[in-house]
């Protein structure tokens, strides 16, 4: 039975290319794999009375139920100012709460980063694994996806544009298959 | 004359532990300082669409437009998720953009966290001071502030509990004064 | 068979508190675990030219050789000015060298800071993992290890002073055993 | 009167990119500033019982003496394992002992990475920045200065092989002769 996974991409773009990523790594992920992407644009920013007082928001309700079933996270995010973009942050924090009752708790993950610049939302990736250590979601290492000039990766319909980047995408998602399957297998 | 300084407080919560801060910050501060806490709540999370096809809400636009004359800014902020709440992040993105129209671009600023537990913010405080070298803000170094075990900073009404609480912040808003005006009589 | 742990101190201080919890560690461990401190002071600072030139110091050959065969590691720092102390990134530089030969390459791995302030070697820990995802070293997330406030952890005997820290590093252990076995078990 | 400005080399190679830009940054900085390489490679690893039993190594005592005169510095190294390098962490652990005689204290900043891959030393630069925050050194925000592709950048004889280049460390020195002078010239 195949393993699903929750995707999450840092851009609200149309035409973002974090957007773009994620679709192909779900075309690109082996058979054992299902991603999917959720929309987190419609969160509202994270006020902790609204949980305290019982009365969340019905999107950060609804997040939250979805989530929870997963069994891995994939975080396909740009770079904002050298750190990761609010939506992507926002998400992050309103799946972690209340107290307690985290969705991120012990599900395998990993992040790319993709900019158009040429260092490739290190940063963001970096400052997001921070978050994923106290989320407690174990963290693939390798391969690193720091991938810059974004620019150059799709076709005019989305597609991955060169051989170079289907065969980093392809071995990434063979990778994170591993690292799932690995961290899946013992909690059954 | 004195400098004007705008705040931005990390956390929407009514008995927020930060915006207590930003309002003991603002009565400690000399007189050559004046502090003003600008509402980041109601602004929607970045979209750049919105910004290139022309159409910014009107939230984005009035948040440019207030922060743009001010002489300095401070952020006070807890840590979500051993990072910076997506609240503040997305105020800095707003403030960021349109490309080449940063409201933050030369202000000098100063970065404080406070939190209820040991660490006092330390992840968070970083992370943002990540971000501010990118958007060029001239940002004090020491004291450092990481404030941790929050709850027993305040009295009942949200003054500083202590002595040694109050000392501090008394010296932070003194030193903060002096970067001030180290940084901005010479573009006077 | 009980897996080799090698121990990494970031202290070079004869009464280290680091070194103090790394012994406790060790003395802590399940039966599953066996730890050893691996001494990192003659290491000469990384010279890529010693190893271009085919002339490494034999300090750096005898530490790679050791190192090679454990099947996992565990970084215990103190924090010299917000960052990892030089010693111990010294040593992660060394074994990861010459290039293609890294002695650390899938080894599952865990993080401990213990420092005498409140903020625990925050810094420290956190910069240390960032050159963990590069070495593919499978790290850990929970629980994590910020110990602050060192003076009072241990007895004049240097063993641990009292049943709260004790718990902790049995919890930690044990934890890390689990992790071992996962990322071991899979490679037999 | 020019200012003195104190530069540290991240690497011990021979031929390292980031010495040929250190010669290149003095080379091309304006008449008010005067850089001088101090020599960090033969500092032993720091431990602080040697500052503590009052004997301490006469390099490191010659490194302080040698640095403390100058009125700012400048550090310039490349990344190894996504962080700073050992030699240069150790010279700034060094320079902030014994405890209350902190060399850097004070004194204006700026950090340079340079490396052979994209990406710069992103990583390195910024753990860098999080140790001068405690080291109270001002930091020069913009340029930043992540220089990728370093095999690119010299010719034969170690200088600047393009304008394109040039062109970024001449106006990067003429930003830090103004950030030096801001934050010097108060203090006279």
């Amino acid at each position: 039975m195949s393993k699903k996974i929750a995707v999450f991409v840092g851009s609200l773009r149309k035409e973002s290319y974090n957007r773009k990523m994620a679709k192909a790594l779900a075309s690109h992920a082996p058979e054992t794999l299902e991603l999917e992407i959720i929309d987190i644009r419609g969160l509202p920013l994270y006020d902790q009375d609204l949980d305290d007082e019982g009365k969340p928001p019905a999107s950060w309700t609804d997040f939250r139920k979805r989530v929870k079933p997963f069994d891995g996270v994939l975080f396909v995010t740009p770079e904002y100012n050298r750190s990761t973009p609010a939506v992507i942050k926002n998400a992050i924090d309103v799946g972690s709460r209340p107290y307690g009752k985290s969705v991120w708790d012990g599900k395998p993950g990993a992040v790319i980063s993709v900019s158009p610049g040429a260092i490739g939302g290190f940063g963001a990736n970096h400052h997001l694994r921070q978050s994923l250590v106290f989320l407690n979601i174990p963290t693939m290492q390798q391969p690193e996806a720091y991938i810059g000039n974004a620019a150059n990766l799709f076709d005019e319909r989305g597609n991955l544009a060169n051989d170079s980047i289907e065969e980093f995408v392809t071995k990434f998602m063979q990778a994170f298959a591993r690292w799932v399957d690995i961290h899946t297998s013992r909690q059954g």
